[in-house]
């Protein structure tokens, strides 16, 4: 099952990373650490071996991606090594970026990515291609009357309108081209009633939103573990100091704000209350592509008794969601060819603001994503497979 | 469904803490914040109200309950307030209170503290009296031929041995008055094949190992998060700075070297690997009945990029223990009165070291629990009620 | 040498703390944790007694002496039984409280303010009073032309203007009054040229801005640390979160930009650059009156090697700030006595803000008061004692 | 001013580090950070250039220098690309290694050393050698009665007796050479009262103990904090993970004993009295030549309200100790070239258990060092220079 993966924001650090890793799995040069698909309980035929996938995308810069892997090499997010053994591979997936298209309208826009999704597809004779945006960040949409359904958004592309959000442009392309959808940011993306309808009219699943790589990864057990300890959580605050790329963005208010909502959500369903306290993000330069989250949790035991929890978290951001990339990229590869179509609610596990919302615990979300690989596996779908 | 609670080492902090939380309950001074069995997916008909419960024990010491109550309040484990609202009630558990039986053989002591148990059960007109033990951690139990089966265990006994640690002996009476047993600490309590083997014979349930209060909880779904996004865990170190009593028992190394293997069990267990690293308990007597864990994990991600996270745990051990032992006297009380006999392994969510240790992850053990109370509630068993 | 000590703000957490912590100390109930006057470096003849000490003050608010201090107990900032053991003594406090000067103009009101003072000396025969500001964060001032000299000053304040912030206003009626001033706050208090002027006119020595208390106090340590090392700070980040009135009072933007602004200075000044990152002040009401800062450094030694230190801080602002308003009004009280006018430059240890900012390491601000305390002892001075 | 650097443990990490940011440094590769001499308030003509230090020592182990060093630049501990711009110079030093002397009595090793650093010097024509011992942690050395004086040490040695510790043994040597000696270790070296009496006849000055590097450094500014503030510490507790060969060797628990004293000595003395609690030490591989260590800090203010601080530490040992061991060669070349001689006692800045223990306030020992800076510049001293 020849599977393309096409990264929207293919030379940014998350995009370089999940790249060089999987050039690097595929070579056997590296262990599948941090791949939850290759987990025994996840495991197994219906998805795309490392060997399958081929890498593709857009960027609106053109720093060669192996300059990029370097740059991330000396910033300690990869092994050096690994971008050494891998000039030819590295050369390979350069080949097949594309720029961001630019210039004319909307709807011109659209054509171009959709003729670069299809080109891609027929020149590597791939069955799928899988988009997934791992761009910056975007300000949260304005609405706009052609958000509401297909038909108004179709007149409204044909009008010149700049409609869409970017990410949401590149979620219209997606399934105008057949194409799956992964969003691993917290931008708009395919989230407006016209593009829901128009995948469920074309029968394309698509999964997201923002990849739930390190604070909210650690809130979605800890939350959990004191709802069923009955104990009452008085406060929650969370600071996020960050640097690199993702930093720089989100140091505007704006994106900070969709941000830092999506962050928040996980306490308020899980515990059944929102505690006081917030999340902030910073931006600290000097951090490079490292993360340092600390959060403070206070907490009433039996009788009133206050207690606390504090914890810090030192990730690196692409490390930890590269190897995501690839394990969404497989499971929606997979859904896709057992015919699932719509929302693929069963991958929460990924996200901090999943889909559908069915559970914010992870643990909940682990035993839901089981079920849904060991279906896939088996060949049970409810749609007709493709 | 009149339920007896016997308290081994009823003016401890724990058991102090126990007495006026549930009398408090009983009073609706308070509500019921820590109490698990109070949680939407696990009351129901099964459990016996707080009003039902009747509560006495054994202790060495001779503190007066009010007394040790008003010194937990000064030390903020209590609200004074309860204390002041609660003297008849607590005078009134007060002269159930008996002294730990002393003198004589092994074989007397049994015999006076199975001859307490019934007299308390028939003195109240009890359905049934559960035997919790939170007494002083021991040290590990010295190897004894009696412990095999309980026929060496009576001769043993019989012959005048100090065959069993007191821990055991109180789990013998336990058994032999037809009473369910709980414990609540590391101590051997029931672990010795003869008691075992007495407990089938018998019908009686029971319950333990060392309850999950702190850093162990925190572990018990860190450690999962950590499994189930297949990151690597290189370290994780601990340490625990304790007051209190429990810290004074705990310095003797050997009642810490059992506490400690059972702390670390959770990471082998649900990381297929130990990684480096050791948990250290230590007593500092200024911390009063408080305790602050820090642990350091280290882990590797994606390509082998190194991370940590840290997290710090300021709890009051006897306010997050005392609800649960409310809670393991309900649940064992419904499982015997349902006929359920031998080692309660869906308990295991309430124990660092859990008996058959189905799982150490917080998650699957809550599920387990939550079926538990269920069958309970619905009046399934294997057995025949009683 | 009798010594008022009236409270702007009396009535607060910060001035109860103090009161009742005076009232303590003077009836032996307590030791003098706390305050640095009473260390062998600083101690000695000039300081007034704590027996000398006579308290009043003036507050928006009226809730009675007692019920603060109640609260104050009850929330564990303040031990019970102080003020259980202090009725009299309150109740004689309580009778000295005046509320403040309200309606009319700005001269109305510090006419007022300072009939209030000398009607204070007067009754209890004092030598001196020393008016220490403890009330809640001012926003910014805002420009008026009456700032510029006390001609200009007094000028608009004679045409019926608002001219000043409370915070100055109560610092001009203490000027006016022959009265020392301590600006235990970040607000304007004395520093604007009209007032700089009328207290070099008439003698008058003052002290502020901005009592150190927790985070900053921390800073002015490490950060001499790091220089002294030649460590390159790269970032120092920080969160504040705080309950209590203060709190409320911060989480206004204008009153929290002018504290963070300085909370950050002693870093520029003590590393001779200014390391990214900043520092946040977030309300948490159910922190209460306690608060919990936390800082992130990060730093290169030598060959650039990255390393990082973070440390939190748990403290309780007016059990640390009390013991302090009491130092600085005793030591105030001394300069006074001893002819000392203008900015007390030496008691930078006390201030986030130091007047004049001779340095901002704890330890070279501890050598100067050193040393002005010796001084004082000595009986030397530049000026002639009243 | 040319001047040896004899390191005794010349292919351990921090021997390393120092000689490649030596060589850095001569050929402007990199700049001071980390090195204390190189502030304003240290610098001058009186310390030898780093372009006028030539770098020797042994060691029991052959690795090649080169090869030690880019194990600590893959380690993360130098930035590789200085060792890839130094090969000749790195070649130069590894030509002045000699192996550690073995075999025959100490005596016969003695006088190997003594001869390796005068054949070092004379073939350098060096002004003179600092001897620095930068090998492992000794256990605390076996009492002998060859340790009271010079003649009793001369007997033993012609006896053959294995009288001294290694380190001792080099002490010795060094002095016997007429060469200044810095123990940068927490072992005997020149603290025995035959060494110490011999360095006085020999008109020899000397530093030690043990390179204050990490949490200790944090100790000895927060410890004089709490003191100047009359805070009340009641309890400091502290555990040390470290990896790396220092790790290992610490993990020997005679070793550790040693470093653990020396660790907790700042508190009593700065404080006061010895708050409750301990330091550990840990040995975790995985954390490689990177340190993390973290303290609880438990105190009481004003009226006893209690409150905590935390601190974490992650630090790489090698690159705090490097710099501190050029300048502590810097240092003791200018002193001995000034005519001191015996324990530098103004050099307490450095170490962990100074030599006479002047003070363990960091900032008191900063006003010592920057004096004797200033009196070595001024060329002023007690005794005649060389």
């Amino acid at each position: 099952m020849r599977t393309g993966v096409w990264l929207v924001g293919a030379r940014g650090s998350v995009a370089t990373t999940s790249i060089v890793g999987a050039l690097a799995l595929r070579s056997g040069l590296t262990g599948p650490t941090g791949c939850v698909t290759e987990l025994p309980d996840l495991r197994g035929p219906a998805l795309p071996a490392f060997t399958d996938l081929v890498l593709g995308g857009h960027d609106v810069v053109t720093t060669p991606l192996a300059k990029r892997a370097e740059a991330l090499a000396a910033a300690g997010v990869l092994p050096g090594r690994l971008v050494a053994a891998l000039p030819d591979e590295l050369a390979a997936v350069e080949r097949e970026l594309r720029p961001a298209p630019a210039g004319g309208t909307q709807a011109d826009r659209a054509a171009v990515t959709v003729r670069d999704l299809t080109d891609f597809r027929r020149r590597h004779g791939l069955d799928r291609v899988v988009v997934v945006n791992v761009s910056a960040t975007e300000p949260a949409a304005r609405p706009h009357p052609g958000h509401a359904d297909p038909d108004a958004l179709a007149a409204a592309l044909a009008g010149g309108d700049e409609v869409l959000p970017p990410s949401s442009l590149y979620a219209y392309a997606a399934v105008r081209a057949g194409c799956p959808y992964v969003d691993f940011t917290p931008s708009t993306g395919l989230r407006l009633p016209a593009l829901v309808a128009l995948a469920a009219e074309r029968g394309i699943p698509y999964a997201g939103h923002d990849g739930k790589t390190g604070e909210t990864l650690v809130k979605s057990v800890l939350a959990p573990m004191f709802a069923m300890r009955h104990l009452a959580v008085r406060s929650w605050s969370g600071v996020n100091l960050l640097g690199g790329g993702d930093g720089a963005t989100l140091a505007d208010p704006a994106a900070n704000a969709a941000k830092v909502e999506s962050k928040q959500r996980v306490l308020g369903e899980t515990l059944g209350h929102l505690p006081q306290g917030g999340t902030r993000i910073e931006y600290v330069e000097a951090l490079g592509d490292f993360k340092t989250a600390w959060d403070l949790v206070t907490f009433a035991g039996f009788l009133g008794t206050g207690m606390r929890m504090e914890f810090t978290w030192h990730g690196c951001d692409s490390a930890l969601a590269a190897p995501l990339v690839l394990d969404l990229a497989r499971l929606t590869a997979a859904a896709h060819a057992a015919g699932h179509a719509g929302p693929l609610t069963d991958l929460a596990f990924f996200f901090k603001d999943p889909l559908g919302s069915p559970t914010h615990s992870l643990a909940d979300q682990w035993t839901r994503l089981c079920g849904f690989a060991h279906r896939l596996h088996a060949g049970g779908t409810d749609a007709a497979p493709r």
